[in-house]
């Protein structure tokens, strides 16, 4: 579902960073909703991620079982598969559940 | 009292941040309550922290009297013998005691 | 357990406002622990509440089983019946429980 | 769905405030997720909601497509029908569509 | 250009707000453009705005040169003739201009 | 030196705020230098006032020895002498001197 | 030790406020030195308070024994006995002590 | 378009930041407008930029169609082009286009 | 009058970190009082210092004439002399003198 | 113009921050006045700048024509000529011109 464009600038490393407030997902284990940021940082190198097909694909997340550290971690392999990209980081920002609020930040860089 | 759950990605290095700003503990020379956030950074081995068993654990500091610097010590060191993980930082930040907060942030890296 | 002192100018209507961030009490159902602010304004008439002996009166809730709706209701009473105001409003603002936060507003006026 | 308890001070007009963040539905036009804050101030009669009912009632909106005016109007008539409250405000504060923020404000007073 | 939709709950007096803060128009004097936020809240009568073709309505005053206070003002007058609403009030906050910022705010009631 | 504009909506009773973050003058009894922000809310009856006179007016008082009350009143009586508005309020918010800050807040009703 | 100066516009009803951050007083139970803010609002009649005279008098209780309630009441009778301000509100507002805070607002008309 | 000035300190390296937060160009894809803020930090090397130069030949983006990334290379690229800084970072920061907001941020190195 | 605790965790280095926004004490030249933030923060090594001597250390400053350099030295030596830690910054935060603020920072490192 | 005292512990390396949030001067270009912050962080050797008369040497800017990055290389020249220290960095804050903020920031150190 991801679409991607061509980057205007493949000679310079650059870094862009996309920021979806708006995430959310079910738990797998009470079913009850999880909301969320999602935040991506990366330095493309042959292709940029499409926005409106970005938003689509987190979409798909709003009814789907899973916990916070498997959402963040496949959200990143998603991405690096579909743009490889020469590094990416995603941070899942989650609001709290129980009282305690989670983090989680993966990192990805491309094998020189 | 604390349970584990299996890394969903054990292959990357990746961080999670668990943030409860609900955590309370007695005094043990004044016998009034103390009041604070624990936070706790890590980088996952095998075996991640399951939420709801880490919240009912720092509950059992509720009626416990013990010093800010010990707590957190302790914290970190029940965390790290329950999930081995490859680094983590816990730090508290208690709320003014006659007029003074004191922060207490304590690490532990896995020997390589 | 409440103490009061002598209110310093009965001649004139003034208010006083004394806010306790570090309010605790215990679900009755659940057994989890909430917490809160509770914030009490009041115009005093022959008495002023003394601050120690409120601080350790909020702290008889910390293992007390209690609804939000009840606990503020119930403050608001017991300071009525130790002080005698003019008037006195005391607003419980209780953390997030299930994602969803509580505040509870009660005043009391005195009969003419 | 909502279930609802006794008010333990019925005696007493006093206000309850009850907001949660996390509310979402879908836009009946674009199919495109909405999000925003559910925010009720009343003053109960003879009954109050029940927290955790009334969080999973909103979760019925999740998957339903609904006006943002018609969503907070309808959320208002709801609880107005469970509670006969003696009066009720239910605001939506709703996230940015196309760059626009809404925030619809309902009121409803019990006839005397 | 500006379409609307009738009011889902025409039988009761509430409020709807919505903010726009991406506009712009052109100085008449400098030809240097301007920015500011829109804030409009209304009372429906038989029609509410519909939030696109508002957004789209708005755009129009990109290129176009008008002062500030005309401009507040002709927004209010069209969207009181579009919707004839129990009472509006638009608000324009402008961003500095010399150092200096200005805030226009007009109300129209219906006659009764 | 203060310029005017035709009231573009004179029929209508609205209100323009304008807001100066920079102004400054010179304590006539020290000699040192005064800062301050000058707001201004109106509601204009013929003329508006012009922004640029309106700001090199107020640098006008840059070299001026002059106290904050006597500097805010004047500020009012000018605008109200030039404008003749239906009504109008003139606020200084001088930063802290020895400490301690001062606002100053007049206001001009036209009689009826 | 308190000075004033002229009201330089007697015949029109304005105000004036003075904010000292800087307030420190001594707790008369046990010694500890309390601190606080110092707001007072006033409508000038003849006479307006000296800023430097303000600040030196407000120095004064430095190493004074005093409660909150005594020292706000005491600060709004010592200014109106020298200004006989047409009205005037003096607030207090303490930093926290053993974990609560406390505000005092007094307030004086003058009579007709 | 853009003007230089002389460096006032060329034998000194040393930083300018410049932020322009009313930067508006158009979606090349939908026609609308987009917003955002332009950062443009850099050590000068002859030549630095003047101000009222760099603001007019920022609105010649007003009406012209870009995305993103290419917008901040190229406002990179034209400024490296007439300055040949020592060093130069260029961020758009841009609002929030379907909840996403994008931010990109590109670096220039002097060769040595 | 300070005095210590024995380190309950000497085998880590951890960090200690001790806020008192209520510091002040006088200026040499003029007589007036001078007030601040202390922040210390130290890695301890056999002792830690207990807060309360800490903070009634801190009062001996109220009346003492010392300017912000010396103070915040001499606060860093004295500590340094009584806990022998690994490390430790003491930093003072000082209110505005004549609109100038200032912010002293001093570091002391065990030699190895 | 500038005072300076002996730095009262030369035997450390330790860093003074001095912030003038009213730092004013004139464009020499259009004549309108300036507006900035600055800041000046610096390690002293043997001599400290004199608070007052580093604030009346600012005070000289007042009516002087001079561009940003000239006033804060001059700035830092003459502190570093006055003072000899360890090193020095001066930042200059100055408020938005045309919409557009300008920060400049220059360091000295001294050579080993």
């Amino acid at each position: 579902m991801l679409e991607t464009f061509d980057n205007p600038r493949p000679g310079r490393d650059y870094e862009i960073e996309i920021i979806q407030p708006e995430f959310t997902s079910v738990c797998p284990v009470t079913g009850h909703p999880d909301f969320g940021t999602i935040r991506v940082v990366y330095v493309p190198a042959k292709a940029c991620v499409e926005l409106k097909s970005f938003k689509l694909w987190l979409q798909s997340y709003r009814n789907k079982g899973i916990f916070y550290e498997a959402a963040t971690n496949e959200i990143l392999d998603t991405l690096v598969e579909a743009l490889a990209p020469r590094s990416m980081t995603v941070t899942g920002e989650f609001t709290a559940r129980g009282g305690i609020s989670t983090n989680v930040r993966c990192t990805h860089e491309a094998s020189a």
